[in-house]
């Protein structure tokens, strides 16, 4: 079976020595009460509870899954007892407004907390998580009625959410929908339409869920400029909070996949369901970014938590296996940890996964930092960089999962494949991170054309800022000369291809599609290679110099060595010479009937 | 549901074009009988069969898997059927000695019949490929009268094959193995002990089980040079050929797997069995590779067939599939294929896949001459160069397929990740191609330290004469001037790499481990790069410029922009200047304690 213990010193560190979010939350003027010792204790409660509650159910959840029928859908075994015992713990409150019984904390404190969740039980964690992330959008953008209504039922957890965007034809263009809404009374919407891929869309863990759905209304403009937002309720709240009739909204069947199954991913059929505007109409989608922002984080936090849980067994593994001889062992066989091959691929999934944690942590602390500083200049700017760091989040974190997910089940050989170790789950679980919420061909479309290329590189110079910052900080630290050297000259590399692509691809959308995956890949490799060395330059100047602080400075190495080279492949890929990337313009492939 | 139609086009291009097996077989006084004609027939067969036969049982085999109830396994609805057909089509015959009723075939065509049907139906071709390759085994090494007893009804396929070589604690080291073998009487062995992951080791698709199994004598010398083979059946064979009485060989369970579920894959328990020494004491392990070179070779192919299925699903989704708008567009929205970002991952996967058939193609050819050819340096150049090929066409052909069914899963979005489309199996049959018949890791190894460095570079400068003139002859041809530059420089830098580790690396095993896996990867890239040219040049020479043509050319240029750009992070993984490869020795790195 998978082992997994929450990787708490390294968290404490990312949050307390690398971030300094205690510190950095006194010239936020909220979250006043948060200091080191209640991180730690929340941080160690949700170890407690994920590691005792839910890791146990993974398997069997998966193994089971879920079933549906007559409209109706069951969670497998435990799941209900478990969830009872998430709301109980006061989970659902996490980061939701005091106004409505939650409890506000740094995010990314949060996000390590959702990625211990998602880490022992990612199928469990989706429903809660999509709770407390509509509870976000509602807070912002509904109004004060709908707020009353919904809010403190959905913070206790006893009602959840759902976000339902997709259907059969419009998956990455939204502005195909066809869900209708006409207004029935001032306010009252009648909605009609078939959304698919709904997770969490029916399920039996709480008295009632929250829609929120994304409809056109009629003459609304083509396109994602005419789409409006709606919360239909699966039940009609009564004034005193209790449940009354049912609303027009059913479950038509959930789907059968390769992993997640213990999540209940649901086809719904609203027919003439009663739903209330969020926000303007036509300005569905903008409004639903504030949910599906905070969603593309929490997709990465999946990955990092699945390739943490794969790493970790992995390594007990191989540190437990036996075969062949090292050279110049006396044994009859060796642990397969002292191979170097099997070494190579646990330095990889581990130098890959920290750095991407401190890149989850990185992006958690300018989240705060947009929407709590009191500079309204440094809530601009780290808005600029959390919005070039989220799509990179959820790409380059979840493509780096599946292979290091891959990597950990490769290390156990067939005994991976075998279902009986959990790794095969963990490769079937993490595989949706990479597709679900935007995929990542759309993340990395969106980080190019959007956030780089549309505001004319002013993002871009921001986060460019940061990054040669923690190169300069690093190189005043002893002993991580070549590390910087390597680090400084992959940022000159990413500088260049960001300018050469600021000057040729700005409207040119075949180009832009072309390169943009490769380049997504390249700037997150970059930006990891950067957090390791603030990661060392922390550790070293702590003037601790421990098993972990070797370790930081040992992945470092690693990652500034085997994870950079990837970028020569990027930068080929990308550019001819100095300038140009026509060589990536592929429109004149006839594709049609390559097949035989 | 996936699509696919065998690419026979592409099979006789390389069969009749790029490899002239017809002319190739005049050399060898061999297989006289076979023509064009004849080879186009074999293949026309192959495709109607598995098509019509084989693929549509498929998906229901792996929904369905097999079961096991009291030692005895039944495999899913269908199958026994489609066996039948399966061996009334004489397809059990193909490539074994027409002294047993066989029916010898080029290998090249063989390999190709062979990705017809795992592209098909994985789970159900490894059932007869066991078969196939355990006849050769037998017929090279056994005595005439194990022989006459079992071969011809082996080829008649109404006896089955299987190898049995892993115990829990020996997977990647056999030397491990406890299995104990004693002599009864003369010939006559009692085999003991248990053996795992045995595909098709117990099943009701034959009326018999012949087990190839691996032992050790008592008193035998430690290690892998104390092995012996044995041939164990599940049924003693009556003089009449007819079954007789049970051996003591018992499944004791079948694995519940990541995927190829329609394949039985066993515990095997010998209590006692009685068995038969194949070729000398002690030199088991050597007679069983006869074997499992071919199965390296299968797996390869298993992944190619799988691919293909992928591709061509994905690209017929591609073709349907309406999302977002081109530049320039008029419509509201047009098919994805026309978005760049999908058609890097078709031209991705179209240029791996299609450029590892032509690996295949080349290591078929190879595998011919080094058993026929009448000039005895000619069969002892193409063993070398075919020793070398193996272990790339078992792993870097498995890697890539891996890679290509996830890509192709990712062209279908969500709709990938649900079992109906029949994606996500690709990704679950494929996953195994990386493990079994030795791991990919120890492929590199294979491929590094016994292939590269163990012979001095012998068959190292063979296969670089070979690729070298593949070049050459490409930059004889108008047109490919810049591909041809291409892959002379990736030439000149596996060159380089290998003469720096023929220098540096020879009786370092860390340093060899270290880098095993990235040396495979730049050698199979860079000599699929080479077959890229060949068959661009005789796309050419043809002189006929149709779609195909035109499409091999696309490929061939993309392959050599796209794909040989992976080299540069290769070449600096493993290099440090122009001799060194100290950067990755990985044994500083300390790993027990990494996790927390």
């Amino acid at each position: 079976m998978a082992s997994y213990q929450a990787p708490l010193q390294f968290m404490r560190f990312l949050l307390h020595d690398v971030f300094k979010t205690e510190d950095a939350l006194k010239s936020m003027d909220v979250m006043e009460d948060f200091n080191v010792e209640l991180m730690d204790a929340i941080l160690d409660e949700a170890a407690n509870f994920s590691q005792q509650v839910l890791f146990p159910i993974n398997q069997s959840g998966d193994a089971q899954g879920c079933t549906f029928k007559d409209g109706v859908v069951t969670t497998p075994d435990g799941f209900k007892e478990a969830y009872q015992q998430f709301i109980n713990g006061g989970w659902s409150a996490l980061g939701c407004s005091e106004e409505f019984g939650g409890q506000p904390v740094p995010k990314s404190l949060h996000l390590m907390v959702e990625e211990i969740f998602y880490a022992c039980n990612t199928s469990f964690g989706l429903y809660p998580n999509l709770t407390n992330t509509a509870i976000l959008l509602i807070d912002k953008h509904a109004t004060t009625e709908l707020k009353n209504s919904y809010l403190e039922k959905m913070v206790q957890g006893v009602w959840s959410g759902t976000m339902c965007l997709t259907e059969s034809h419009a998956g990455s263009d939204l502005g195909l929908i066809k869900t209708k809404a006409i207004v029935k009374e001032e306010g009252k919407y009648s909605i009609t339409g078939t959304k698919i891929f709904i997770s969490a869309g029916e399920h039996d863990l709480t008295e009632n869920i929250v829609h929120l759905v994304l409809a056109k209304l009629p003459d609304s403009p083509a396109g994602s400029r005419g789409i409006s937002l709606f919360l239909v309720p699966k039940f009609f709240p009564e004034t005193d909070g209790s449940i009354g009739e049912r609303n027009n909204v059913q479950c038509g069947s959930i789907e059968h996949k390769m992993g997640i199954n213990a999540q209940a991913t649901c086809v719904l059929n609203f027919d003439g369901a009663e739903g209330y505007l969020i926000g303007e109409v036509n300005q569905g989608l903008k409004c639903m970014f504030t949910m599906m922002n905070c969603e593309r984080l929490s997709v990465g936090i999946q990955g990092l938590g699945l390739a943490d849980v794969s790493i970790q067994t992995a390594t007990e593994y191989a540190l437990d296996r036996k075969q062949g001889r090292v050279q110049g062992s006396t044994q009859e066989s060796d642990a397969i940890i002292n191979h170097s091959d099997v070494r190579r691929m646990l330095l990889s999934m581990m130098s890959s996964n920290g750095g991407c944690r401190a890149l989850i942590a990185y992006a958690g602390n300018l989240y705060d930092v947009s929407e709590h500083h009191a500079d309204e200049n440094k809530r601009r700017s780290a808005s600029q960089i959390l919005a070039i760091l989220t799509p990179i989040c959820k790409a380059f974190i979840s493509d780096n999962a599946s292979i290091n997910c891959n990597l950990g089940m490769q290390i156990l050989g067939g005994h991976g494949y075998v279902k009986e170790w959990g790794m095969e789950q963990l490769v079937r679980d993490v595989r949706i991170t990479q597709i679900y919420e935007g995929t990542n061909g759309i993340q990395s479309m969106d980080l190019l054309a959007r956030k780089i290329l549309s505001d004319e590189g002013t993002g871009w110079n921001h986060i460019k800022q940061d990054l040669c910052d923690m190169i300069k900080e690093a190189e005043a630290v002893n002993n991580l000369g070549k590390d910087c050297t390597r680090v400084k000259q992959a940022m000159t590399n990413l500088s260049s291809v960001t300018d050469s692509l600021l000057q040729d691809a700005k409207r040119n959308s075949n180009l832009i599609g072309a390169v943009a995956t490769e380049y997504l890949h390249l700037f997150g490799t970059v930006t990891v290679g950067c957090l390791w060395l603030k990661m060392a330059a922390t550790a070293i100047n702590s003037g601790e110099d421990g098993v972990f602080q070797q370790q930081i400075k040992s992945l470092c190495s690693f990652y500034n060595r085997y994870h950079l080279a990837t970028i020569a492949t990027s930068v080929e890929r990308i550019m001819v010479g100095d300038k140009v990337i026509t060589k990536m313009d592929l429109s004149e492939f006839e594709l049609t009937t390559m097949v035989n």
